[in-house]
């Protein structure tokens, strides 16, 4: 219909997450009528990322130097790490600000049902970070599910023997959450972590 | 936060329509864990259509080459030239399939507003190419706003002395409406041009 790059570039467009073929679509119009501005930029910055972005061999994240720039910066807590599953969660906690210590990404969380055991994960990396001392407590911030649960249950079951505080992040009402919005799961978790005010 | 090259990518990818902040940094980080199945194909689609897709110098139409495929078909009706306003438009007729003839694109709508006059659009063009012969219809596809109707009034006027049929696009329900969804300029119109059943 409109030649075959511009069908490539609509397919490849539709293959990334979030992006349907009429969105697709969309972008590659924006992005042929916008030549200078749009798609060339966007070329030389997808290539510039496939060619400097590294996975940290310390903690697991993404960055153009390995170790990264947070496991190399002198000013953050290196006593503490904080347990994530995925990239995107060390830059959710990294917007916050409200975070000074290092990281580790587990890169899943448990599942026996789709075959991901501890091998899979990035566990013996940390027990081993632990282990080479200085670590004096893991927070371990993963999905309130029944998998990141189970993958909590494990790290803290494997860190028990060196001595260190293994944590959890807070449960309860969620900063602007109207109460009869949230599930029964919640509330209670929020009703029995409760406060003095 | 995660290197200068991963932040470039989501600027880049945050500047394309319908993306945000948050759903760009969602596609850089997808991009970047499946490097050689998502990004690098997607860097060789890039830069695949900047080379190759042209503007057809005919009709408009974006294609690899210039005259489009559509204008070079010589199965297509060369009688029929459909005018419309962008690009996609030429998509979304050839989408349907119910459409044979060539195409014409405007580059945009008549807006005293906003500076665009006749000069801007390719309005000159299409009356060259009607002038030229062969051109039975011209089918007038633009938008039903206060802009489409108007640009359609202008070139139907530009075509009137070559003597060539001008029509424009049906107004009425659309296929699965519903009469209670629907504005009640759409209602008249449909009223207006009832058909015998």
């Amino acid at each position: 219909m409109a030649g075959a790059e511009i069908e490539a570039l609509i397919r490849q467009l539709s293959r990334l997450p979030g992006l349907g073929p009429r969105s697709a679509r969309r972008i590659a119009l924006a992005l042929i009528k916008r030549r200078d501005s749009l798609l060339d930029p966007l070329a030389r910055a997808l290539t510039a990322a496939a060619e400097a972005v590294k996975v940290c061999k310390v903690c697991g994240n993404f960055d153009s130097q390995s170790p990264c720039t947070i496991c190399t910066d002198a000013k953050r807590d290196r006593a503490t790490i904080c347990v994530v599953e995925d990239v995107a969660d060390i830059w959710a906690l990294e917007r916050t600000a409200a975070y000074r210590g290092l990281y580790h990404v587990t890169g899943g969380l448990l599942s026996p049902l789709d075959g991901v055991g501890p091998g899979d994960l990035r566990i013996d990396d940390l027990t081993r970070r632990v282990r080479e001392g200085g670590v004096k407590e893991a927070i371990l911030a993963l999905s309130a599910t029944v998998e990141g649960q189970t993958t909590a249950h494990y790290i803290a079951d494997r860190l028990k023997d060196t001595g260190i505080t293994v944590s959890g992040l807070a449960h309860g009402v969620p900063v602007g959450g109207q109460l009869d919005c949230l599930d029964d799961g919640t509330i209670s978790a929020a009703l029995k972590a409760r406060r003095a005010v």
